[in-house]
Formats: C-alpha cells, sequence, structure tokens
C-alpha cells in the first residue's frame, strides 16, 4: 500500500487515503475516518477512568461519566477544570464537596498509565507487547469478501429472533466458516472465537479471516493482532486509531463491507483480484 | 404494566410480555429478549475482570480475554477450569505455567464484588445508591416517538460523512432536541449528553427521552437512572437486564423504534395515545 498517512480535518474527524473495490473494478479514493482515542478522566488529581472515545466535549464526557458511575453527586460543585490540552487527552474535574476516595472504589475501570495518554502512547503499549506481524503470505480471493456477511448472518441462531446480538465468524481462506459466536458485546463475541481458537490450541491464525457484524474499531484490531489473524472484515466503518493500528501492523483492514462492494483500508496485497485468482488456479 | 415476569428460555434467551404500537394500534404480544448479565473472570483463583455479556461458552469467553489482553500467553496450557456453575457467573482457569501476577496488572478492567455476580446482585449494587424512581407523572404522546429517530439522524453532523459514529439526543415532552453528542462508544455519546445536563445543573431529567442510536443496553438504562430520566428510546433491542433494570426502576423502555412502529418493555403508562392527548388538549 502507497502512503498511508491521516490527515486530521478537526479534532473528531480525519481524512485518509483508501481502496474501494466496486463489483471488482479497484478506485483509489480519500475517505472519511471518525477519531478514537484514549481519555484519560481525573478527580481532584487522580485518575478514574481511561475511556476510548472520539475527542471532542470531553469536559461533558468525564462529568457525565463521574456523574452517572456515583463518584460525583449532582450537587457537587465542579471548581476547577484542567481541560485536555491538544494531544493531551487528559481531564481533572476539581471539586471540593466530592466525598468519593480513591480507595473506596467499587469498580475501578481502566487504570491510567502515568504518562500522557494519546493515541500514538496505546499503539506502542501495543507494540511492547512485542506481537508478530500476522503472516505476510496469507491471500484470498477479493470476490470471497462478499459472500462473508451472509454467510455469517445464516449462521445466527438468535439474531433473527431478537435483532440484539453482535457475532464475530472466523473464515479460512476459502470462505469455510470455522466458528461463529454471538454476545451482546462485540468485543465478547470476538474473544469466544479466538478464545475457542485458543482452547484448541490452533493459535496464531495465521490463516484466517474475521468477519465481525459491527464496527472495527481499536480494540478489535488489537485482539486480531494477539491471535496472529492477517485479516478483518466488517460491515461497518473503523476508527481512525483502528486504521493506524492495522497499517502499522500489517493487518489487512476491510470495511463497509456490503452487497459487491467494500473499501480496504489496510494491506491490500492480501485481497487478490479476481483474475489473478483465475491465473493461480 | 401487567405482570412483567421473564420467562428464560435458555441461557442466552428469554420470553417476555411487552407492547407493540404499530400506527397508532396497541398490542399486547410475546416478545425474544437476549440474555444480558455479568461474568467474574478469574485465574488461578485472582478475580481479573467482570464483563457484561450474553451467557454461553463462557470459557472460550474468559479464555480470549486472558489470551488477547496478554494476561496468557498461547503457549500457556490451561490446566483446570472452574466453570461457570448456574446462575454463578463465574470461571475460574488455572494455569501453573503463566508468568503473570495480579500485581502487575497495567489495566485493571472490573474489580469484581466478593460475591459471586449475578443480574440481581448487579441490578442490587444500583439499588444501593438509593437513586428516586424518575418523575412518575412525566407523560409523552407516543405519535411524537416516531419523529425522534429522523430529528436525531438530521442532527448528526459526522454520521452522513463516516457510517462510525453512535448518537445519543435528550428530547422534550413536546419532541425539542435538547441536546446531541456523538462518540464511537454508545456509552460515552450518553455520558456527553448527561455530562452536559450535568454542567449546566440541569439534574435531574425529570422531563426528557433520551433517544439513543443503537442497542438499549443494562448501562444506558442504568444512566439514564442516575440522571432521572424517565423514558429511553432506541432503535434496536434491548437486553433481559436493561428491561428488568427499566421494569424495577419505572423507566419507561421503547424499542425497535422504526417508522410507525415501536416496542414498549416497561412503563408504558408514560406513553398516551393519540385519542388521550386530542382529548387532554
Amino acid at each position: 500500500m502507497p502512503d498511508v498517512q491521516t490527515t486530521k480535518l478537526c479534532r473528531s474527524l480525519c481524512l485518509t487515503q483508501v481502496t474501494e473495490w466496486n463489483d471488482g473494478f479497484v478506485h483509489r479514493v480519500e475517505d472519511y475516518l471518525v477519531s478514537e482515542e484514549p481519555l484519560e478522566i481525573r478527580l481532584n488529581n487522580n485518575p478514574v477512568s481511561v475511556t476510548m472515545r472520539t475527542p471532542g466535549n470531553d469536559l461533558e464526557l468525564a462529568a457525565g461519566f463521574l456523574f452517572t458511575e456515583g463518584i460525583l453527586d449532582s450537587a457537587d460543585p465542579i471548581e476547577n477544570i484542567e481541560s485536555a490540552s491538544a494531544g493531551r487527552n487528559v481531564v481533572d474535574l476539581h471539586s471540593r464537596n466530592c466525598a468519593w476516595e480513591p480507595q473506596e472504589m467499587q469498580r475501578n475501570f481502566f487504570a491510567a498509565s502515568s504518562c500522557g495518554v494519546c493515541g500514538k502512547a496505546t499503539i506502542d503499549s501495543i507494540r511492547r507487547r512485542g506481537l508478530a506481524p500476522p503472516n505476510p503470505q496469507f491471500r484470498f480471493p477479493a470476490d470471497l469478501l462478499c459472500h462473508l456477511p451472509d454467510l455469517l448472518r445464516d449462521q445466527q441462531e438468535i439474531f433473527g429472533r431478537t435483532g440484539g446480538l453482535h457475532a464475530a465468524g472466523l473464515f479460512g481462506a476459502s470462505g469455510d466458516l470455522l466458528v461463529l459466536r454471538e454476545d451482546i458485546g462485540r468485543h465478547n463475541a470476538v474473544d469466544k472465537v479466538i478464545g475457542w481458537a485458543f482452547l484448541q490450541h490452533k493459535i496464531p491464525l495465521g490463516e484466517c479471516i474475521l468477519m465481525v457484524s459491527g464496527r472495527g474499531g481499536f480494540e478489535i484490531v488489537q485482539k486480531a493482532m494477539a491471535a496472529g489473524i492477517p485479516a478483518i472484515a466488517s460491515v461497518s466503518a473503523p476508527s481512525s486509531l483502528a486504521v493506524q493500528l492495522a497499517r502499522e501492523s500489517c493487518i489487512t483492514l476491510i470495511g463497509f463491507l456490503r452487497g459487491r462492494r467494500f473499501i480496504v483500508y489496510s494491506g491490500e496485497e492480501r485481497c487478490v483480484p479476481l483474475e489473478a485468482t483465475e491465473l493461480m488456479t
């Protein structure tokens, strides 16, 4: 893939070059990505949580989180706010009246890293785990992708009756479904699929495509990377950080897989056009 | 609302009585709900995380989570598994080789409560916060709901360009949009909306309807409850635990709000038919 830079348009949107595959025709186009970055929420200098969010309205996010989790009371006045300066991704709310004690936290969320958090640091922390890039030889016919959403949907036993479940499926290079799991949480469905492979000693999954029913977010790419999965497809949009991590990790990332069209955000070399597949056989 | 029991069909599905509103015609029907319950994941007797999930394939979920988070290595053999017995919602994986130390956890997830976790305990812990049920007098015309998804979509500036963002909007009783916030995370969009109200000293939001673009899960109902919001609407399905909490807390919960049709899962007395509204004016 050529130059893979993203251009920040505003705090919540960036622009990047992607490849559109439309019924066999391939175009390079510019596409918008929603920004996803971590935000560290602090109360009276104490880190409470780190959440992955779209930048914008960060003070509201911090106040709403602390209030709905019962840490701040609606009567607590906010005296002072150290807001997120560009790239720092930290909001520190100060409230003298607040009775909350950090030690009393019944549920602690993501513990904060001591350094200022940012997308780069988040990717660096993944990199420090020393995961190898997934199988560089893995290839699949571009055409095959278009069948995966239907295969996934056909197998979703529960979805038809409730409409409430996310699905994750692991497919082989010829489009055969190896395992499908459902859950109300998208991450859980992916954990179940990878956990199935783990318990069967099938890790790394170097010859597989992971298809998810929802959005391809940062944490989905991170989980695929841990399992050595070389390609991820989803019916919806990936986030900026998902695209960045996929590109740095040489993972093929496909989005908006609908009907006979999809967008390749990363690793398009794995996605072989029909003519080339015919030559190969 | 009459009897509001749910019947468990299997671990991941239950059946309950709901009210279908279809272009002014109201029916009592039976509907399937996806189960949502907490699972406590332990490694070598140490609690690592509690995640809200759909019961089923819990061992895979635990193994997949511990592996993709870098706590278990793919070479670590699982020697022993104490699986979730019915209603206990705990999986304890044992692996002697595992080098992981609980103290070294860089990110700690939900800290586990010491008692066995279950949906009931989760709701009990919310109840212990002593939140008052939201405004029992609040009413709105059933017809008004049908306009909310379009109003939300029209206002979503970013969605049109990326397709990747969730939205949460707060509407007044006459369908006026008070605030809309977007985020890649559904919970974050709700936190931003409630945080906006918190910072403007508008809590409790006793005359408002919260509309969310995605699914109405347990945590959305919990957040609405904290802010005193009497009604929640979503275009998708709620979970079993969301319905249970909404019913116990006297919150009106609407799902599958699409076109001229929606399902009322809880608190239908707030949703006034057109004739009654005409009589009122």
